[in-house]
């Protein structure tokens, strides 16, 4: 009932039929999550969550660990790149240390969730244990259920790890069944030689850990504390009814698990860039979703999720704001 | 020498070397024409001129041409979807009747700019006379130098007129050197089978006026006067070094003229969006550009602007913004 009234209000506005594009159908999804003929997105926010990873130490990426907890600082300085999109669009902003290997000042503006000092090296055991796994998806959903602010019903999910497109390409081959080749990617400015020691080191991980299908499984043999609340987290938001924005390659990751747990997961959920990593097309594409930009990012932090969301408040503007063809008295064809 | 220091700025930035994609291209392009480091967008745009069609009345279009003037009432009272979305972002919002086929009252909130009403036949005649053309190109300029804003240095331009992407397919086919059926597509709704007679008619217009490659008598000849106007005020934006953000296929028909004009009008343009309208992705391919948007949008009214605007304010914030490594005490690789 509601979808065809969604459909007839879209359809009676002043502008030819499907001329708004994407954005009809995100104004018919929120319209549709919320059950109602006029959403409104209130107190969107954006969650990081940073951890590190013992993989980090094995070349996998051309930055340092370092560079995690080093990040984290400049994020609660203000000075990233997504502190900078969320003042812009006025999205609140929180960083979550889930498990970085630094000890961070308790009066930063950090929600202090760390399970331990990074993961382990996963070519000698799996990065957590089910224990720590358990208390990951734990603090995740207190993420959201209890720091996030209550009337919160639009959330991105953005991470900091150095390693954890390594992470992620691992998750991604498991979930997807997918060769490691066609997964793993050039992270954060690798060239394609170290790509190549990159799919070998990983494909170690693969050898010592044998073939994993199971979801949580593959979260806590392969991921990142940030991965495992950020998982926690959507499935919370989930629960929540929140609108949940999916940011690049780590996020889409830790979308496949969260979807496993969850199949309505995606009914929630928007898809903000297509990253230019290359395993992510065919995340997206395992998935049968299209996102919204593509503008060759490849940032993490949640940076899509800020710059994609001023077109789902586009979306949900015009669906409230726009005058109809007869409250315009404008002829309908 | 302020290109390379551009450059260094941006790499300096706490981000992997490129992580922005297309928003490190737009703070440079933003930085260059601006001529400093730290550029700004200052009283954002949009002007959208309507007029009328002669051809509107040969069955090109679904709509009837009452709905050029219903629309511009629409954009008085501030309900259609370029309100809307002019709202969203805090740009300045003009209306300009170019050569609607009405008379307006003189107290509505537009700028009475209007050359005649509607164009002629072009199965008969030329759209327009030349000193129309003149008048128009002129009165466009003088929605730049003298309506807009003075310190306005970002500007988008749209349009209202039945009919008038056919105008756009036949300048097209002049200036590209296509055949017509490249260049027809759908305009607002019509299906293949209106679109085929849609190409006919068009053709019985190239019949009568012969080949023409000259731009300006392609725009006399099948243009309208807002499509004249939009012209005449991209080459007064041009001149005032503002940034212009091109939007769909009847405003990129436009550039294409005002390009002849002005060789360098190129460097200051943003091309928004890459229209559903099947002409549009050869115009851009002429052109030699890529638009930052896809999103499936073929309404006009300067909206595909309005849409791509967040992402130039973003990218000239995370030039001036975001903190350096240095800055951030972030390794650098």
């Amino acid at each position: 009932m509601l979808e065809k009234e969604l459909i007839s209000k879209i359809n009676g506005k002043t502008k030819p039929l499907g001329a708004l594009g994407k954005l009809e159908e995100l104004a018919f999804q929120v319209g549709k999550i919320q059950q109602t003929l006029s959403p409104k997105i209130t107190e969107p926010t954006i969650v990081v969550f940073a951890g590190d990873h013992g993989i980090a130490k094995l070349g996998v990426s051309e930055y340092p660990q370092e560079v995690t907890h080093q990040m984290v600082l400049n994020f609660c300085n203000g000075g990233a790149a997504i502190n900078v999109f969320c003042r812009q669009h006025n999205i609140h902003f929180k960083i979550v240390d889930a498990g970085v290997n630094f000890t961070f000042d308790r009066q930063l503006p950090i929600v202090h969730h760390k399970i331990n000092f990074g993961t382990k090296n996963i070519l000698i055991e799996p990065a957590m244990t089910r224990s720590e796994l358990a208390l990951a998806l734990k603090k995740g959903e207190e993420v959201v259920d209890k720091v996030v602010h209550p009337d919160c019903n639009c959330i991105g999910f953005g991470e900091m790890g150095i390693g954890n497109t390594s992470s992620s390409a691992l998750i991604m081959s498991g979930i997807c069944n997918l060769p490691l080749d066609e997964c793993v990617g050039l992270g954060t400015s690798l060239n394609e030689f170290h790509t190549l020691k990159k799919t070998e080191v990983l494909a170690l991980a693969q050898q010592q850990h044998g073939t994993i299908s199971d979801p949580l499984l593959l979260l806590q043999t392969y991921g990142g504390f940030e991965m495992a609340q950020m998982c926690g987290a959507m499935l919370a938001a989930y629960r929540k009814n929140s609108l949940i924005i999916v940011e690049g390659f780590i996020a889409t990751a830790v979308f496949l698990v969260a979807q496993k747990m969850e199949s309505n997961l995606i009914n929630n959920s928007v898809f903000a860039h297509i990253s230019d990593e290359k395993g992510h097309a065919l995340m997206l594409e395992y998935l049968g979703v299209t996102p919204l930009l593509n503008l060759d990012m490849c940032l993490g932090e949640g940076t899509a999720c800020a710059i994609a969301f001023p077109l789902i408040q586009s979306a949900v503007n015009f669906l409230n704001e726009m005058a109809s063809f007869e409250e315009a008295n404008v002829l309908k064809k």
